[in-house]
């Protein structure tokens, strides 16, 4: 099937016989099909979970809306719809366990492309231990990709409503290089590698939403609409408010290289899939600790405080420089007809 | 929102705020969200199951390749979307526990056609007993709802594998139905009313999965390419062959009014969302009282044998009636330009 067909040519029922084939059962008895007990191939898989808690989600990524033709290999397609949805395991404080994958393609897509987008789901799966245990293949004018993944939650979890007045919020990671990277492919250009890799290839903070559920955090949400709106929904739920420093959100060289235009998408460049986290005052000490067994740096960007002071974010003289704009809205009025949100252009 | 205004102009957040007030947690802790800890409008949903193997499968309907705009009212496509899946645990003989729906919309859409429709997932999902606990809500060109189901397996579950030679072929209700409104819509024509029910809303075989799975049924399908390709499918994954009579196939009096159309509609159709059950012989006798505990008419329709006689349709007077068309393939060469596949109009 490698010889450049396109899978309207090659047929539905031909690829996905050979799918199976290759994402065969059994799986490896100690890898994350371990606990798999029918495989891809049937009307459904049949998995074995140990009793616990299940953490479940769902996530699209639509081209044309999320991305446009061109930004991203068919690799990068797959692994960024995996993180996706394992973003959202992670601001649980979940484990993933198990992944299906709907795959929607134009006829005229070809098969190598497809096989490549579900290689690097299968492969980003499994690296995060879970197994890809279904799906589905239609056709459609556009390729999208509708990833569900299930995760189990040993302890406490982490939904976004836990926040309290004191708490001190972190982020993982960095901010903006997404935001940077969208808004650089918008404007003709090719974003510098590392602010692409943020874009191409986000990493679900797996082990930190885990590691921080386990010592106590309050609250999580991940930041895929900017850490702006992302903090209004975690503020609403929490029915607190906020104070953010704006110099304070940590950012890749690349995108403090562009200074203002880098603070704002730090702020509301959405798609980073960072945890923004609310955690006891308690843990203030422990942050280089938790960050170690996180794998990933924390960066206090600020506090939560009584609900009536709402959401600041604020600048070195203490001025409220919260901008108008908040964040990715799929439906949002303002859409450009380009299927993307408007964003400013460094 | 009642107001007539499209979801562009709503926005994706005031519309979900809304939605997760009205679908909101906690659930009645007497139905289907009785082990629901945390519903929509988090990160995850958690859900705390019995310790039990789980069936997961996911399923996409796109306008456009499933249906096309005018055919169904937006809670049919709800409802529709809903079946497709639960159809799949049926074929398990899986019990309904969870699901999650990702829709994509175009912005034109009305928000009260997007009500309708998830209210409609919210009823058939619950009316099998399943907590809708999630989802996902994305603009796109083209309406689609991709639904994740997942199911309970409390005894010996039905792959598709376990059908063996002298095993008596059975389906559930009746078949063609659903290709005949399919092709009564195609020809510009408006299906009657029980071939369009057939149509816009099937009935996930939920109680006879489970039935025939708990009286000892060897092997299972659910019927959404047509009869004959998910028997090759079922031959297949079980090594066995099978003669099946054309003129057993149930048909609705609409559809064995259509004579040998009516026949192919039976044979090839698709879409009709019954089941396909290999049951030892031994069974055989207790059809009747079999059939009163699935709720649903049974009929034998052939019986599996060695995989060298392969998979043959025969008519009244013995001879092979196999056609050439194997039911229904997303991306099959010979697809028309009207995104749907070609089908012979009675």
């Amino acid at each position: 099937l490698s010889d450049g067909r396109a899978i309207g040519e090659i047929g539905e029922h031909a690829f996905l016989e050979r799918l199976c084939a290759r994402f065969g059962f059994p799986a490896d008895p100690s890898g994350p099909g371990r606990s798999v007990l029918l495989g891809v191939g049937d009307d459904c898989a049949i998995v074995d979970p140990a009793r616990r808690p299940l953490a479940l989600t769902t996530d699209a990524l639509v081209e044309g809306v999320h991305f446009l033709p061109g930004w991203l290999s068919p690799a990068e397609i797959g692994v960024r719809a995996v993180m996706v949805s394992l973003s959202d395991l992670a601001a649980m404080g979940a484990t993933p366990s198990y992944l299906l994958a709907a795959v929607v393609a134009p006829n005229r897509t070809p098969a190598s492309h497809l096989d490549d987008l579900l290689d690097a789901c299968k492969a980003a799966s499994e690296a995060a231990g879970a197994a890809l245990v279904g799906g589905n293949l239609t056709r459609g004018d556009r390729l999208s990709i509708t990833v569900t993944a299930i995760g189990a939650v040993a302890g406490p979890w982490l939904a976004r409503s836990g926040a309290r007045p004191g708490d001190r919020l972190v982020v993982t990671g960095t901010l903006g290089g997404a935001g940077a990277a969208v808004a650089c492919w918008l404007a003709g250009g090719e974003p510098a590698p590392a602010l692409r890799d943020r874009f191409a290839r986000p990493q679900a903070r797996i082990d930190a939403g885990r590691t921080l559920a386990a010592a106590g955090a309050h609250a999580a949400i991940d930041l895929s609409d900017g850490l702006l709106a992302d903090l209004g929904h975690l503020c609403a739920a929490s029915g607190v408010g906020a104070h953010v420093e704006r110099e304070s959100l940590p950012r890749l060289a690349e995108v403090a290289a562009l200074d203002a235009a880098g603070e704002d998408f730090a702020a509301n460049g959405g798609e980073d899939y960072e945890l923004l986290v609310a955690l006891p005052e308690s843990l203030r000490g422990r942050l280089e600790d938790l960050a170690t067994d996180c794998g990933v740096a924390l960066t206090e960007v600020g506090r939560c405080a009584p609900a009536a002071e709402g959401v600041h974010l604020i600048d070195a003289s203490g001025r409220d420089r919260r901008p108008e704009r908040r964040g990715f809205d799929h439906f949002a009025p303002d859409r450009g007809s380009d299927g993307l949100p408007e964003r400013s252009i460094p």
